[in-house]
Parts: structure tokens; C-alpha cells; sequence
């Protein structure tokens, strides 16, 4: 199992935010920063740097702000073994304002988050923020309700940036492996000769989250997204201790995120924070739409399933 | 979606039986039949006929020694559009006593089940069945243990009995999407010359049924196995209505499998019946063994998985 080139990225504390409105407990945060150091895991992400003016601070955790200070706290002092990154979308975050030079921060990456139509959004955040010295990838949202030409495009713009990659974001967890290795194709033809690489982040409605992330790699994807226990929006991702485990060798070990989850992931769940695949999801999967609908109806345990794929077909 | 020649196969009342000993209620099966028959499936499978000298039928519900009888009881008259099967473990069987010529019985089709080396056996029933009239297929169970030469010499052998066709069948849900693929070939390979299909049971240890029977189908296998919301060993199988719910179209219809699961699968769920993807089948998967280290740490609520993955590491 080769695994040259290959960035694991644990994206718990961002994609996991979304179900806990980015509470997380300090304590956790340092246990997921040391586990994630011991597994081989190549960049963590601290969350999000939202804007404050948009988000009330009052009303989510400070994950979904995080702030450099934020880091520091939790990290300590930076161990070398692993980069940091923060993911920031199009349209809420005050990047000019509130992101420092490189040389004076713990982050080493931004993942710049985009829809189809703010690619050229996307093309300022990424060149200014490569600017102040930053790696950055653009990590292509909701790809499933793309077309072909419509990534094409993107794609030829994004070649021309300083972003290392450009990432397959399956947010509604719409897509088969067949798909996915379309798309890594399609991302490859254009990204490679530009000297870029592909990444991969799924979403698990379809149970397709890890299955789709290993197609991606066999297609040369190096950018592979999990989460601890797969915690994350609606459905959940691919479940990074699945990944360590299929990479397991000499570079990954998956015993750590074992024992995260063990102590860390079961208490939470169990104390009601949702996530993970059910029917609700695979219909919204099925249907290639957003969660949304099916996280309505789990929260409140709506379980007639032939009706919401009703509703859901009329959207 | 091309669904020429597709059987899909809901091996529900069978691999769902292996966790509730085959106690099901009357009635659930009378709705699964229906809502089989409404979905478009292709097959039903009605348990087992095991042997009541091996198994004590005191133990057991009666869809572990599935009798002509009972299948009648369940189904009154016969609905043609759909056929009906049971499954028989080499070694475990009767059949000789046990088995009525096909057209004394509401049966179509066995199933022989066997490990790589009971293949004469399995030949041997095989013939012995198909001699009665009926349909037959052959199951490869624990596929992921066998190499490429032991599993080219039994599909030579089998490619020489009347059997339909052959499965990859995934007991342990070791198999990627790559090596499903590369299984699919090889068992095309020697079957297709033969007039004979490929088959696919997968199971969700590494969440990977549903794209493996993807995958599988995407290389020309054409008897794909469910069961309705995964009920099955361990981690349980690939989702008969993840799996309608792709083919959809004029022939397949998810709508009565969604409805059977919001009636009859949640509260068979909810009353403590145990199986789903956790941490510990996917560590069974990824060891590739047998499934019953994580069944026993299901069952006693065990979540120390690092400890489960060293132990397993050492078998």
C-alpha cells in the first residue's frame, strides 16, 4: 500500500462542529490534537474562521471563529509532525481582516470552501491568502450538482491559483464510486498539469463516504478527508479510523483514534449529538439534494420514510 | 440504469435469521412478501433448511428448517412475479430426505452454500437438486480468505453443474471496491464460457456492501443480495433499499421496502435485536476474519477496540 504523497486530513473538529454547533470540550480538543499526531495524520483542522459580523459569537462555540490565540491554547507548542489548517467560505469570513501573515500564526493551511458560482470569490480568497504566505486548497462544494463543464471551468480558473488542490466535496453524499472516479478523472485532467493534486471529502448518506474516499486515492486523489467516528454533518464522512486502518503501515496507526473514540466519541454521542447514516439521509443521498430535510426529520424522529422520499422527489 | 438480467435477491428472512435465531413474527413475513413482491424483487429467501438432526428445532425459529409448509402458510397461493428460494449449508442439510421434487413445492431455487473446501460437496448437492428440477446457485462463502488459484479451481468445478451461477460472497466484509472488481473478473472469466452469472453478497463491515454490490454490477454480476434496512450477521448486509432505491425506475420500487421499514424493521430494532456497522465489525473486516470477536463485544457492550484490534491482530 503505497502511501507517497498521501495527506490524511482529519476534519473533526470542522465537519463534527456542525452537530454540536462547534461546543467542543477543551480537554477533547487536546485529546484529538495528540491523537491525531500519533496516528500519522497529516493536517487537522481547527474549524472554521467565520465572520463575526455575520455569526452571533454568543451562539456557537469558539471552533467556528477559531482564532490563532484559540490554537495556540489548545496546542501548545506546534509539533512539526503535523500541519494545522482552517477552512473558510466564500462569503462568511472577513479574510482581509482577520487572518494574519504566516509567520505569525500556528496555521499552515486554509482550505477556502466554494459553491460552483463563486469561483472567482474563491480565486481572490485564495491568491490573497497565499499572498500572506499560507498553503491553501479550494475544497468544491455540493460537486454532485455540477455539471461537467461547469467543474471544467472552474477548475482551468482554480489551475491558476497557488492552491495546492482542489478537493471533491460530495456534501450531500450523492455520489457512487463510479462517479467519484469520473470525477477524479475529470479533476485530474485539469489540476495535473498545473502541477495541483486532487482531494476527496465525502459524506456517508449513501454508506459511500469511505468506499468513494478509496476510489478517489486508487485514481491518484492524495487530499483524503476523515473524521473521528465519522462525525460530521447529517450522515456523517468517511470515518478516519477506516482509513488508517485500510493505510495502516508504517507511516498511520489507528490505534490512536481507536482509544479517541472509546473515551472520546461514544460519551459524546451518547450524550445526544447526532450524526451518522440512516434511512432519512440515504434518501436525501438518493436524491441528491441537501441534508437538510433528513436532519429535520431525525431530530424529530419523523420515521416515515416513503413520504419523505415523496417530498423529497417533488423538489 | 440497465437492469437486463438483474435478480435482485432479498436474503432477509435468512441472514437477518442469523441474529434473531429465526424467530420472526407471522406477520412480519407475510409484509415482507408483499412488500417484496410490490418492490419489483426478483427472489425471496425463506430461511434455511437445516438439518433438525444437527440443530435442535426447540432452539431455533422455524425459518432455519424452512419446511414447504411453512413457506405455503406465509405466502397462501403464489404470486408469480416473484420466485423463492432457501438456502443450504453443505454439511448441514438433509437433503437427500429433505427436499421434494420442484414441482411439489412452492420452492425455485437453493442456494448451496460452502467454504472453499466442501467444493465436491457442494457439487454434489448441486446436481443432486437441480436433478429434483429445481433452480440452484452456488454461495462462496468467506471469499476474502481464498486465493486466486483456490477460487479458479472451485469455479472450474462448479462451472460443470447446473448451477445458475456463483457468488462472491463477502462473509467476513473484508473486500474493498478494487478487489471486488477484480473478483467479479475472475469469476467471469471462468463462469461466462460456462452460460453461467455472478452473484454478490456483501456485508457492511467496512461500510463497504452497497458499493461493492455496486461494483460488482457494474462488471456484470447480476444476482445482487439484499436484506431490508441491512438486517443480517454482525455488521449486516448490503441495503435492499439503498440498492432499490439506485435501480429504481420501471421496474424496481423503494417505496414498499421504505414502508417496511418504518413499520416492521425500527421496532424489530428498537426490542434489542442487535446488527449495523460499529467500531468492532470494522475491525473484523479489516483483519478479514470471521465476525464473532465483534459479535461477543457487541453483546457485552465491549468498546475497548484498540484492545479488540490487538487481539485480532493476533490471530
Amino acid at each position: 500500500m503505497t502511501v507517497d504523497g498521501i495527506k490524511v486530513f482529519d476534519a473533526t473538529l470542522r465537519d463534527g462542529g456542525l452537530v454540536n454547533d462547534f461546543y467542543f470540550d477543551d480537554q477533547f480538543v487536546k485529546a484529538l490534537y495528540k491523537a491525531n499526531i500519533e496516528a500519522g495524520i497529516d493536517y487537522m483542522e481547527f474549524g472554521y474562521r467565520a465572520s463575526k459580523k455575520q455569526f452571533d459569537p454568543a451562539k456557537f462555540g469558539k471552533w467556528k471563529f477559531t482564532s490563532d490565540e484559540d490554537v495556540w491554547a489548545a496546542i501548545g507548542e506546534k509539533d512539526p509532525r503535523m500541519k494545522l489548517s482552517i477552512m473558510v467560505d466564500v462569503g462568511r469570513t472577513d479574510f482581509r481582516e482577520d487572518i494574519k501573515p504566516r509567520n505569525e500564526s500556528p496555521i499552515d493551511l486554509f482550505r477556502v470552501a466554494t459553491y460552483i458560482d463563486t469561483i472567482p470569490e474563491a480565486c481572490e480568497m485564495i491568491n490573497y491568502i497565499s499572498g500572506l504566505g499560507y498553503e491553501t486548497t479550494c475544497n468544491l462544494m455540493a460537486i454532485s450538482k455540477c455539471t461537467d463543464e461547469q467543474i471544467a471551468q472552474a477548475l482551468y480558473q482554480l489551475a491558476q491559483t497557488p492552491a495546492l488542490a482542489v478537493y471533491i466535496v460530495d456534501s450531500y453524499g450523492a455520489l457512487y464510486p463510479k462517479q467519484t472516479r469520473k470525477l477524479t478523472r475529470l479533476f485530474h485532467n485539469i489540476l495535473s498539469p498545473a502541477g495541483k493534486e486532487v482531494g476527496i471529502h465525502g459524506h456517508n448518506n449513501q454508506q459511500c463516504a469511505f468506499a468513494n474516499t478509496l476510489e478517489a486515492k486508487e485514481l491518484g486523489a492524495k487530499w483524503l478527508d476523515g473524521t473521528v467516528y465519522g462525525m460530521g454533518r447529517g450522515a456523517g464522512n468517511c470515518h478516519s479510523e477506516a482509513l488508517l486502518g485500510y493505510l495502516d503501515g508504517k507511516k498511520y496507526h489507528v490505534e490512536p483514534i481507536l482509544n479517541l473514540i472509546s473515551e472520546w466519541m461514544l460519551p459524546i454521542k451518547q450524550s445526544g449529538i447526532e450524526w451518522g447514516y440512516n434511512t432519512s439521509y440515504m434518501l436525501t443521498g438518493l436524491t441528491n439534494q441537501h441534508p437538510r430535510t433528513a436532519i429535520a426529520a431525525t431530530k424529530k424522529k419523523d420515521t416515515q420514510f416513503a413520504e419523505q422520499l415523496k417530498f423529497l422527489s417533488y423538489q
